[in-house]
């Protein structure tokens, strides 16, 4: 965490100083502004964390809750959530209540005594075997607070507006403020009051249900299983001893997905109420607690569970849908998309791979830096366009994944003829689900792969896997990616040569590149977050003598930034080699990375004109 | 960390439900309290979120001050503070932001050209060789938020009475509240208005001129040493490579001690200002900060700095000094003490071991518990003179143990024959400085060492040394020792024999000795928090199966605790057997551990006598 740059910081130094329209945020919403986010879920309030890094862009976001949310029904955190976390700077708060997921045990029938259920199979969980981020449980209510944290806490100070429904809205290309929105105040002394606003662009992420969906005709394609679920978040005593391990349960009388919660004693159960007569007309959603309770002890027989607290229940049959498109551009016409959809107002699914939250998180950490970037007048408009490109393949893959992995959940002991088919299925597509087989393809920001044999350990398009270096400053054993901050700023990792001669004449013919695409007022580094990575030990290294782009000097003060030199392992702390746990070449390697962490470009050393050439096909001169 | 076990939880788990006092705590200082802290420092702080887990306990803390601190001067935290910070529940977020000392490096003077420095030695830190824990730098401000927080948060929500000066106190014994406190409001619309409060007990952690120690009578005894040191926090622009390491800088023109802080720019420097004349008359200590500044470049030969900004500079000559006595009770008078000394306030030191802060905040971890026992009745009043009893030596030791430091730092080039000696000495006293050399002796809370063989690894009268294990109930591998939070309970840690049998019946014995000590409408572990600790692979056992000692039911819905149950690794996620780690027996061994972490009995699973000796030796009946 680096502060002090800007004079001595006393208080909580997560708390940033205000800039732009933070510095006296009006508390109604306003007439105009530039991106209105409607929904405050996990896409929304990520955004409106990230839209807070961008203090001169006016973002609002409404909510037609009157408050905080209690009680969320979303609780699985993939290890690529918790990576996010990181960069939006609460992961190691969040990390300390969750539940931390190591096992995942699988129950079927005891062949000798086919009406009880046995362990099959102990399978350790995937989380600390793919990164260093682990796989977790915790309330969507928590991570909307720490995420509604980071905005009020960001420069823009953003909070949303409480208490305000979205009505429809309609986009009057050629204006500045070309989408007019109308909403209604819905609590409190406004109730019923009904107002026009108009903003330059608009996020819909207002879920599954999505009026903004709605309102620019964009189509959730799918339907929904006529196989119905029980779902309940329960405090119980019980002799049944995984009450604490996530488990599927393959019984004949049923199934159950069992998934302990964080705090030690809550956990959420999925019951399978089998399958849905074709006339049942919905009326499996109204199938009482205490039927679900009643099916959940048939299938955990010989165990049982004494339910003392319900705290959320609910019945559903899985439905898979993806909408027709993320934005309000339809095919070819080839305007600037002015509405986005995110999150559950463009992907639905089952909750039983512990994905919703999380693809819709990335939804949002996709789309806010471009939203930011043009704004800023960084990027041009085009841009914009890359989110639907990017994101909807990823939420086609996830209702694929979700299909087969909810299929195999319910199936019947008899369907099953290796019993560890479920517990190889789980494992062998772990980095799926851990959010980490998202590749972005090429396009305007992400270069081509011609040079990707310079580094293996970072392939182009997924997201910038990072590892242990050395801080030359102070030998701190440190992970390289951890100091990127979800800032909008774009990282470059800069990789020495054997000597480190070629990596600093980079520096020299880089800096004026980045210079380019920077404002002239700016800190030097407010774009380009640029880091050297030398291959010798820190001890022969001194941070003094680095080029001035890796030691730029920064704030009122013109203070030089220490902590963007770095040294290859191994060292006392870490047995780590960079180089070779990212089999990078030994002559070096330029890795440019995008604000939401994905590796956008791989260049060797000596291709400052293709590094040019990039920076320039998506950025504008500052 | 748990919760929802008294019902479904939705916000901040680490807001504590509130109780006692806390449920409608009077904004306004009463008249009558238990506890009447003094000073917000580091002492009265912690002692004040000590407190809040006493919350029928009624505790008020008074400062001078009209608010928070905003510029500490203490800021080294060693491993033994970051320790407590977890067992206060904000380790990970303040070692997020603090400097960690990775290494301290040391410069001389070069032989060829004496009046240049160079680096003479690296020496890697202590904190991770020694213990889990790091060795941070970190405002002495955030510290206190951070305890602010906690005492808020607890069930007392204990908060400051900011702006409330001591004047001074009378001993009335034989009252119900026998310390008569005379008191005046300094600020705002009430500045000027004294008053005369009464408290049963009363802690001075009013600093270096304490006010109460003057009121009680006690000595501060020692002296100040004739030689001057500036420090400054600054931010500076320079060509010194270890502007971000830790390093002691021993040259002709004199010494520095330099500590990078928090942030990743300002630094701590201690400058050698040389011996004071004997009729100096505290003249150096009008010493301006540009003499300080010329002084530092002076040393740092052919290195300078050039300072952009000031954050805090100070002049003093090293003192040393322990009081008489940490408490209002002449020796031999046998009552009760009513009035206790922490912090500066009964001992003073340089600052260039990073000890101070560390110090005080453990005498008020070492005191809190005893008042908040002896408060509800759990203990008698006689356990309160185990406080000065064990706190006064741990004083001594650290002014021996400062004077050396401080002594060693000061020498000039030609002193000095061996120029790794200081390094040596860094590195070969390092468990002391870090906080973990404290051991109590034999007293009513401290057994004898009897079958110390049991358990080489946990030395009696020492803090308990955490080591992995996997807790059974969900396979995680924890830090056995984390679980523990400053909440006043005991730790009871039952390690297991061979085929766990012993410890089985263990628990049959040992459950009603437990019992005879906690109130029967309390939770079952509401004073001894037992755990289990097998030696069976956590595969090999089932939490469910345990006795019911490691499976208490608490709180309103009585529900099944299933944390207590741990297995010795090795597993997945660890190497370590914590048998081996720490030498325990295979017999199986009884670990009791007192609230503020330290070993206080050692006894074989066979000795229930011994255990019930011991417990009745220092607890009431309930």
């Amino acid at each position: 965490m680096q502060f002090h740059h800007h004079g001595y910081v006393s208080h909580d130094p997560r708390v940033l100083p205000a800039e732009g329209l933070g510095i006296d945020r009006p508390a109604d919403l306003p007439d105009e502004m530039d991106v209105l986010i409607v929904g405050s879920g996990p896409a929304g309030m990520l955004l409106a964390a990230q839209m807070s890094q961008y203090p001169h862009v006016n973002t609002r976001i409404i909510e037609k809750r009157d408050g905080r949310l209690v009680l969320g029904q979303a609780d699985g955190i993939q290890p690529r959530s918790v990576e996010t976390f990181q960069a939006f700077g609460f992961a190691e708060r969040i990390i300390a209540e969750a539940y931390n997921i190591g096992w995942m045990n699988f129950w079927g029938p005891d062949p000798e005594n086919p009406q009880n259920i046995v362990r099959t199979a102990r399978t350790a969980d995937y989380g600390y075997d793919i990164c260093e981020f682990p796989h977790l449980i915790v309330n969507q209510a928590r991570v909307l607070d720490y995420f509604a944290e980071a905005a009020a806490d960001g420069p823009g100070r953003i909070v949303p507006d409480y208490g305000i429904e979205f009505l429809g809205l309609t986009v009057r290309e050629g204006d500045e403020y070309p989408v007019e929105v109308r909403v209604r105040h819905v609590v409190a002394e406004r109730e019923g009051e009904e107002r026009t606003i108009r903003a330059k662009y608009v996020v819909g992420c207002d879920g599954a249900r999505s009026r903004v969906r709605e309102a620019i005709g964009r189509k959730h394609v799918g339907g929904v299983s006529a196989h119905a679920w029980g779902v309940m978040d329960v405090l119980v005593n019980t002799d049944f001893p995984d009450w604490r391990t996530k488990c599927a349960i393959n019984a004949e009388a049923g199934n159950i997905l069992h998934i302990p919660r964080e705090g030690g004693y809550l956990s959420r159960m999925y019951i399978d109420l089998g399958a849905v007569a074709e006339d049942d007309d919905r009326r499996v959603r109204q199938t009482p607690i205490e039927e679900i309770i009643r099916k959940a002890n048939e299938i955990l027989h010989p165990y049982s569970i004494d339910v003392k607290d319900v705290a959320w229940h609910s019945v559903y049959e899985v439905g898979h849908r993806v909408t027709d498109g993320f934005d309000d551009v339809i095919d070819g016409s080839g305007r600037t998309p002015r509405v986005f959809l995110t999150g559950d107002a463009c992907h639905t699914h089952s909750a039983k791979a512990g994905q919703g939250m999380n693809v819709s998180m990335q939804d949002g950490f996709n789309l806010g830096w471009k939203l930011g970037s043009v704004l800023t007048g960084r990027s041009p408009e085009s841009l914009l366009a890359t989110y639907g490109a990017e994101r909807r393949p990823v939420a086609q893959q996830l209702i694929d994944f979700d299909r087969e992995w909810s299929t195999l959940m319910a199936r019947k002991p008899e369907e099953i003829s290796d019993p560890n088919e479920l517990a190889t299925f789980y494992l062998g597509t772990a980095e799926f689900p851990s959010g980490f087989m998202t590749q972005y393809t090429s396009s305007m920001i992400t270069g081509t792969d011609v040079h990707q044999a310079l580094a293996a350990g970072f392939p182009l398009g997924k997201r910038f896997k990072s590892a242990e270096v050395v801080r030359v400053c102070d030998g701190n054993v440190v992970h390289l990616g951890h100091h990127a901050r979800a800032d909008g700023r774009w990282r470059v990792y800069a990789f020495g040569d054997r000597t480190g001669a070629a990596l600093d004449a980079w520096a020299a013919q880089a800096a004026p590149l980045f210079a380019r695409h920077t404002p002239s007022d700016a800190d030097a580094d407010a774009i380009f977050d640029v880091k050297a990575i030398y291959q010798q030990p820190f001890e022969e290294l001194e941070v003094t003598s680095a080029p001035e782009l890796f030691t730029p000097k920064s704030g009122p003060l013109q203070l030089t930034d220490w902590e963007k030199v770095y040294a290859a392992g191994p060292s006392k702390w870490t047995e780590i080699d960079i180089f070779e746990a990212r089999e990078l070449s030994r002559d070096g390697v330029v890795i440019v990375v995008r604000p939401d962490q994905y590796v956008s470009a791989i260049l060797p050393l000596d291709a400052v004109d293709e590094l040019a050439a990039y920076l320039e096909g998506m950025l504008l001169p500052a």
